[in-house]
This record gives C-alpha cells, sequence and structure tokens, in this order.
C-alpha cells in the first residue's frame, strides 16, 4: 500500500493529539498533508515541526503573524481563519481529512473536503447534526463519509459486509455519564466539576458535558440517522455503564452484531484511517473475564430529556436539528462558564427548540443564518436563568 | 432470486426439524430435494408428504421396505443405508445440504456433499473433529462451508467483511452447561436426568450431555480451527452463563466483533440456509434491557477436563481429534445407558486417548479405521468401570 495522504483538522484537540499518535505510530503508512487549530500556537507548532504537513492553519487570524514567526524557517504554508482551515481540508494532495474541530465550527471545511473528493474520518458529529441532510447529499456525489466517533464507528464496523436492507436497527448505547444514578436534587446541584468527571472516556469538555446531559446520545441519533440512513424510529438507545460494547446493529432476523472494545479513541480513529483493514497497535487487550459484568437498561428520559429533545428534533426535521445544535453548543458553554446551572441547559434548549420555525433544509447559507438566530435566542435565554 | 433446491440430512432430529420450520416458512424460497432419517419412519414420512423431495433416505436398511410402502402412493425414491444417504446428499439438482445427522455419521455424506460441489451448510460439527483437515481440503477445491452450530455462525457472522489476516483471536462463549456451579462432590453424583436438563438451549441428547461435561466447547475448538485456518492458540473459550453473546471475533486491532440473539437454532439454520442476505422471520427479539446483565468468566478446566483435551487432541493433531470424537461419542453412549457415571466421561476418552499412536490424517479410509479403533478401545475402557 503507498502512503496515505492525511489531513488532520483540530489537530491540537483530544481526537487530534490520538489521530498523531496512531499516525506517529505508523509512519510508514501515512503522511500528514496538513494540520489546523484553533489558538493553540504552541502545540500546533511542535506537532508541525514533528508531521513536516504542506500547510498549517490556525483558526485565530490574529495568531498567523505569530505561527508565521515560529515557522519561518520551514517551508510550510501557513493559513489562517476559515478560509485558512477549508485550504487545509481541500489540498489536492489530501486523500483523507480527519476531522476533529470540535462542534459546529467544522461544517465548513468538512463540507468542503467532501466537495473536493476527500474521504471524511469525522470525529464532530455536529456536522451531521446541523446539516446531515446537505453533507450526505454532497457525499452521495463524491467522497466518503467513515465515523470516528466510538459508536458511530462500532454501527460502522458491524454493517461491514451487510446490506442496508438487512438492518432493522441501531443499537446505540450510552455509557449515562457521571449523573446516570443521580435523583433529582443531585442533578439541581450538579456542578462543573462533577459534570467533567466522566467514568470511562477522557475527552474534550463539550463532549463530557454532552454526556452528563445524555445530549451527546441525542446528537449521535441524528448523526446515524444520516451516516447509515435510516429513521428515527429504527434508533434505540440503551444504557451501558461499562462503555465496553459501543453499539449495535440488530438485523431483520433478529440477529445482533455488536463491537467491543477498551474505551481508547485511538481505536476507531486507527480504523476510520485503515478502513478497511486494520492495523495492530500497543494497546491493551480487552479482557471480557475481567471485566466480568456488561449491563443494559433503557434510558430514562424524563431524568435526562436532552436525549428526548434529539429525538424530536429529528422528527420535526428540517433546520430543527440545526437549532438543536446550536441552542445546545451555546448552553454548554453558558455551563461551563457557569453561568447556568446544569439543569437550566434542557431548559434552553427547549425554549430555543420552541420557538423555531421549521424549515427545510435547503442551503449551506441557510444553515449558517438558522445556526446564528438559534444561538442569538439561546443567549437571550441564557441571560433570563440568571 | 430463484428457489434454492436443499436437501436435509437428518431431518427428524432437532436441527433437522428446526430447519423444515425455517423452509417452510420460506416456501417461496427454498425447495427441499432430499431428505434423510436415521430410524424415525413416522416423522420421516410426514415430513416426505408435506415437502414432498426427490429422494428419501432411511439409514436403518430394514425399515426401508415399510417406508416403501408407506410411500407408494407418491413418485417419491425410497433409498436406504449409507449408500442412500450419500445419494441424498449428492443430487445434481441441490444446491445446498443441510447437513444435521447427529455425531460421526454425518462424515461420509458431508464429503460426498463436498465432492459434488455443493454449499454444506454444517450442523454436525463432529464431522470437522474426525477429519477437519480432510473435509477442508476437499471443501478448497468446490463447494463452500457455512456453520449452523450456534457458536461458529457466531464466528462467520462475525468475520464478515473482514480479511483472515485481521484476526487475531477467536473467542467461543459457553453456557457452561447445568453443573457449572456444582461442586466435585456434585459432578461426581450427576445423574442423566440433571446432566440432559441445559439452562439455555432444548438440543438432541449427545450434544445436550457434551455441553454438561464442556466437550461441546472442545469439539467446537477443533471445528473452528479447521471452519476458521486458524490454530489452536489463536482459540479462546469463555464462559457466559446467559448464551445471548454466541461468539466473537477479536481483531489485531483490539476490536472485538460479537453476535447476539436469542437461544434459538433457527437464527442460524436461516443464517445459513440465506447467506449472505438476512430472512424476517416471527422469532422474538432480544431485549437486553430486559436480559440486564451479561457475564463472562474464564473456563475452570480443572473440575471440566473434557475442554482440555479438545485442545490437547487439537495441540497433537493428525488422528487424535478423531480418537477425541469416537472416544467422547462411545462414553456419552455409555452415560446415556446408564452404563458409566458422569465423572468416567473424561476418564474413559483420556484412557482411549493415551494408547493412541498419532498419524497424519491421509485418507477417508484411515480416518475411519482409526474411528472404529478408538470406539473398541473406549468400550474396553467403559467395561473396566462398571
Amino acid at each position: 500500500m503507498e502512503n496515505k495522504n492525511v489531513a488532520v483538522l483540530g489537530s491540537t484537540g483530544s481526537i487530534g493529539v490520538n489521530t498523531l499518535a496512531v499516525i506517529g505510530e505508523n509512519a510508514d503508512k501515512f503522511r500528514v498533508t496538513a494540520l489546523s487549530a484553533y489558538e493553540n500556537v504552541d502545540l500546533l507548532e511542535k506537532q508541525a515541526r514533528e508531521f513536516r504537513p504542506q500547510v498549517v492553519a490556525i483558526y485565530q487570524e490574529e495568531l498567523a503573524p505569530e505561527l508565521k514567526r515560529r515557522l519561518r524557517d520551514t517551508e510550510m504554508e501557513v493559513a489562517s481563519g476559515i478560509e485558512g482551515i477549508c485550504r487545509a481540508s481541500t489540498l489536492p494532495l489530501t486523500d483523507t481529512v480527519v476531522m476533529a474541530i470540535s462542534g459546529s465550527e467544522g461544517l465548513l471545511p468538512a463540507l468542503s473536503a467532501i466537495r473536493a473528493g476527500k474521504d471524511l474520518a469525522l470525529a464532530t458529529k455536529e456536522v451531521m447534526v446541523m446539516a446531515g441532510d446537505l453533507i450526505t447529499r454532497e457525499a452521495e456525489k463524491k467522497g466518503r463519509i467513515i465515523p470516528i466517533d466510538s459508536e458511530h464507528s462500532a454501527i460502522f464496523q458491524s454493517m461491514a459486509g451487510a446490506g442496508k436492507e438487512d438492518v432493522k436497527r441501531i443499537i446505540l448505547t450510552a455509557s449515562g455519564g457521571p449523573f446516570y444514578d443521580s435523583d433529582e436534587a443531585q442533578l439541581e446541584n450538579a456542578s462543573l466539576q462533577e459534570a467533567l468527571n466522566h467514568p470511562n472516556w477522557e475527552m474534550g469538555r463539550k463532549i463530557t458535558i454532552d454526556c452528563a446531559t445524555l445530549m451527546n446520545k441525542g446528537l449521535e441519533v441524528i448523526a446515524a440517522r444520516w451516516l447509515f440512513d435510516v429513521e428515527a424510529e429504527k434508533i434505540k438507545v440503551l444504557i451501558h455503564p461499562q462503555s465496553i460494547v459501543h453499539s449495535m446493529v440488530e438485523f431483520v432476523d433478529g440477529s445482533i452484531i455488536a463491537q467491543l472494545s477498551i474505551p481508547d479513541m485511538r481505536l476507531p480513529i486507527s480504523y476510520a484511517l485503515n478502513y478497511p483493514r486494520r492495523l495492530p497497535n500497543g494497546l491493551p487487550e480487552l479482557d471480557l473475564a475481567e471485566v466480568g459484568t456488561l449491563t443494559f437498561q433503557e434510558p430514562d428520559v424524563e431524568r435526562f430529556p436532552c436525549l428526548k429533545y434529539g429525538y424530536d428534533a429529528l422528527n420535526q426535521g428540517g433546520t430543527m436539528t440545526t437549532v438543536l445544535n446550536a441552542a445546545n453548543e451555546s448552553a454548554v458553554e453558558a455551563f461551563i462558564e457557569q453561568k447556568i446551572s446544569f439543569k437550566n441547559i434542557p431548559q434552553v434548549i427547549r425554549e430555543v427548540m420552541d420557538k423555531h420555525q421549521v424549515k427545510e433544509m435547503e442551503s449551506l447559507e441557510q444553515v449558517l443564518q438558522v445556526d446564528r438566530w438559534a444561538r442569538e435566542e439561546a443567549h437571550r435565554v441564557i441571560e433570563t436563568c440568571r
């Protein structure tokens, strides 16, 4: 096999760092063509010096001069702003774009990559929540989307070799997060620090809070709808606190195929980069006898309404999932800044959704406009929470 | 799709009856070309009248005249003896032969079917234990083997779409049978009735006793070696009392793919008949939230030495697995006839294995000769147990 040329967008975040770890261990198989970060110039410079990409992009334009200065002894091209990120995502040389930009900022570069015919190794499920309809319509023309999110990767792996018409149902597993066994009063007083204390996974702050509210699973339901072309009623969620079974596919004959592994993002990353082959790695093996017990239960959507809102948005369709995503990002940001309480998060989202007049999803411009509207509405609601 | 022409050998046994149930529910997809039974003339006649095969074969030659008399108003051909069964397994019209003859009697008809270029839907794992080396060498030339045994079907399903070089390990699950939580004294006094009381599966007597001794798993380890072309050290067994995860495949990247379902043989039968597609059926769905808990533990080969003998035979290779299988069949038969105790079963097998001089597996004639020798030795040992 020839080297695969990989652009890593969001390279200084949790997924980005893990992606470069996988690539670093398989230097004979991959070549990094582009790196991008939001603002972490120190780490971006370090990564650029190690992986020698053609383009290094920084989102925050005001940091571009500093990055240029630091890399002036190299031949790398320094790009900046959203145009710079899109430049990094569309380099002719690139085969696969790893989209690891957190949240909705990934939409434009993801769409650009797909339009440029790249394979998209997608960690940013928000992209599919904002504009899954648009993205999949584009991906049908060229390019290919391989999910990196552990749940969607598990579904992708479980479907290998199967026909879509044989699929009866997708079963997404959820750890339940740090509060799954908490009562209403405990949820009411949940602190930021408690919410950031995920039982099984080490991840960025946004996704960790989403796990605590179960909105992460709501977003995954929506992303699964687009990634695997299945209707909402065929997507089920089960609470599985051990995070060993990463998701499952149930077939029309009643047989279920499941993917299991230790919870480590390097596994789905490595799978997405190497698909359809698998690469050995130095990670610990999953010892099921040591794990001993795997448990499953129905999710409690009364205590964790965000999951229900995910289904609601999907069922209303059109621009409603864009609104859900924007309102959630705003609410989580406000919670991280300790402007609102944990219980306020679903309230903010619900209020913004209730104000929105759903429209069919037509264009990127419309999606971005709805996204802006929802964020403004969310900020208005957040002000009333204080 | 055109109708698939299916011969069902061993049609009056548990797998045979379930196979005909699947076929009966999908009369637009399958046509029965041949049926065969050991001695159950009543049920065989009934099945023949319902499914109208071209050939009906009965193993016990002395029952052939009675079967002919009963079917004289039809145009079906009645065959008998091992030649009759082989005639049923090689009809030119047949696409797939379902091999559901219990134990070693399946070897000749299975080999005939493979040599005639048929797809072999194989429930009789003993065939692979007796002569896996021979059978797979023949199957490489023509025909195809699709396992029906629930564990091997699970492995087959979990490997779909994967390359053999990506497989690190096969993990066979075992319910542990009715005695897994029994102590030595209870095992010493285990009665036939207790041994026949399997916690999860309703099956024939031979396989149910094999489950109680864990020899069933030893046989499956050997069959897996040939069915999936993996070495003994890459085959692991885990005790999983719920019989929901039917087996798993671990890949080189540490990811595990598992197949789960309710324990019902109609699922692997239907999969084998329809492979690579899946057929809807009226079976209950697996509700993992209702099941709640799945557990896994290492097997105890001290209390259940038959599993270890399976590995021993495989490691010694050649004709030793033939001996293991023959000695086990003899011992189980003697236990069912209440000639020996439950704890005598492994003793008989071990003694016969210890007396055998391993040779490379060369021919069918040699296999049958070794099989006969081992049965004679086993009977000699059984006499000393009384």
